[in-house]
């Protein structure tokens, strides 16, 4: 079921990407039609089946918010420099800084135009709300970079911000549009943060241990930035000696790196099974996330969802 | 009247910027404090007003209008580098590339979030396809860059996108919250567009005449950037021989540009006084603009939006 409607939204996607700059559809479908897990959309779809609606509504949304994920990942591939997204050359390699910026904010209008079409207020606000958090988490992050003093709770207000409140607001979305109670809407917003931290967790833990092959991204490119994510606070907490101090101050907080480091920073990590602690937490909110679930009948569906939480913090190197 | 509702939109504004991270407030306040005209709030409460509303929702609309505005100041900033806006460093300077980016997108969507609280989706409809449609121009802006052969025809798609579309919005929208009639909305959205056509002609014109203090800008930004404006594609047009379409060749379409060329480019400008003829274009519009209101009873208000229009057109250096 979730797939067809899976299908119809990429088809709504793709058709909402059309424009009389033949610029825009260029570089967004460089993004859009090289793949992606879809993962928020599906979230979309499948809180608006868990509350009896699989109509036009719950596609629209399902769009919308998927173009709000690829605008925010035009912008931060500027904002962090990044060469390699989803196995490809991002679009500002491609097609340039400049062409990144204007293309988000055309995604992210049309998002807004989608949610439009629904004709629900109450999706509008959840959605307007949420990206306004997902800068305000952006932006916080960069205020902590480099920082290596930047505490495990601040970490945790950044992800909630750049990555969970999109989930729980795609989710939340979902079940509004679909007429869900309160009890149900409250479920399934906690289901999308819960998912959404543990989704981060993970994507910020691998970035110390997978090949570019298997991230789609460059690995590494976290620590090349001096990015204060989990296992750098972890692992220099963990810090054996001044030298091992030095060594995270010299290339985290002055970012002076030389070749051999990265490889250093992996080996301290192993060393201190820092990795395997942020995944044993990320763990801990994919639960929470299935746990979530209660307040709906055992089914296919919530079945899908409790193991798509539960797997998202199993992916490994 | 129309004062006190600009000073309370300006209010709504201040109070929007707020956030629990104090970058984001500051780096918006260095854009909205340093001043700026706050022409597209003051189109939303007077039209508004002319249908009969001073209420509420004019205000909240007329700050979310604002914001949009802020929002692609900041991003045009990076995408254009400019160094100088309303007299003063420009964001990315003073802050950076990517801080601007961010706030851009957080004031966008404070601007939607503004909106959602007018509780008008039709609201939300006119300002999210406006959105779009400033984001193809800029987009389409970027791509006749540097081309010499850029047609009349093109520029003004690229103005009526990047700046009339915002004001027409701005107008349009104000007439739908106050509940204006089929004609009166079309009569506001007319008077939008035909001003923002005028301003950005007047604006154009201007970067070929002015002095930075008068601009409150860098003059001669425009040439510099090699961008197509209505000046430059009148001034090639208007070459007498080889060498002179060589200048533009070498200064616009390989930006290999020397020390005096823009002495040189308003030399010629002045010779065949394209700058004056692009103002003579952009009175055209302006009238067009005052006459739109037509359909509203002559008034205080009424004339103000006339002398608003006209008054546009007779900025001088």
């Amino acid at each position: 079921m979730l797939s067809g409607q899976l299908e119809s939204t990429n088809q709504v996607i793709l058709d909402h990407l059309a424009s009389s700059v033949p610029l825009i559809p260029e570089v967004a479908r460089h993004l859009i039609a090289a793949g992606g897990k879809r993962l928020r959309p599906l979230m979309t779809l499948a809180a608006a089946e868990l509350c009896g609606e699989t109509g036009e509504g719950p596609r629209l949304l399902a769009g919308a918010v998927e173009l709000i994920h690829a605008a925010t990942l035009l912008h931060d591939d500027v904002v962090d420099e990044s060469a390699l997204r989803r196995g490809l050359r991002t679009a500002n390699i491609v097609f340039g800084n400049k062409e990144s910026v204007l293309v988000g904010d055309f995604l992210f209008a049309r998002a807004f135009e989608l949610m439009v079409r629904t004709g629900s207020i109450e999706v509008l606000g959840i959605l307007s709300k949420a990206s306004c958090i997902i800068a305000e988490g952006e932006v916080l992050q960069l205020t902590t970079s480099q920082n290596l003093e930047t505490p495990q709770t601040i970490y945790l207000d950044v992800i909630s911000a750049k990555t969970a409140a999109l989930f729980a607001a795609a989710a939340e979305a979902g079940a509004v549009v679909a007429g869900g109670d309160a009890e149900k809407v409250a479920a399934m917003r906690a289901y999308g943060l819960n998912f959404g931290i543990a989704y981060q967790l993970v994507d910020d833990a691998l970035d110390y241990q997978s090949s570019g092959a298997v991230l789609g991204k460059t690995a590494g490119d976290d620590f090349r930035e001096g990015k204060m994510t989990l296992p750098v606070i972890r692992a220099y907490a963990a810090s054996t000696s001044d030298e091992e101090r030095q060594f995270w101050q010299r290339t985290i907080r002055d970012k002076d790196q030389r070749p051999d480091d990265f490889a250093r920073a992996n080996e301290l990590m192993r060393r201190d099974r820092i990795v395997e602690a942020c995944l044993q937490e990320a763990r801990g909110y994919a639960e929470a996330a299935a746990s979530s679930l209660a307040v709906f009948p055992v089914g296919d569906l919530r079945g899908t969802l409790e193991d798509l939480a539960i797997g998202s913090a199993e992916r490994t190197t």
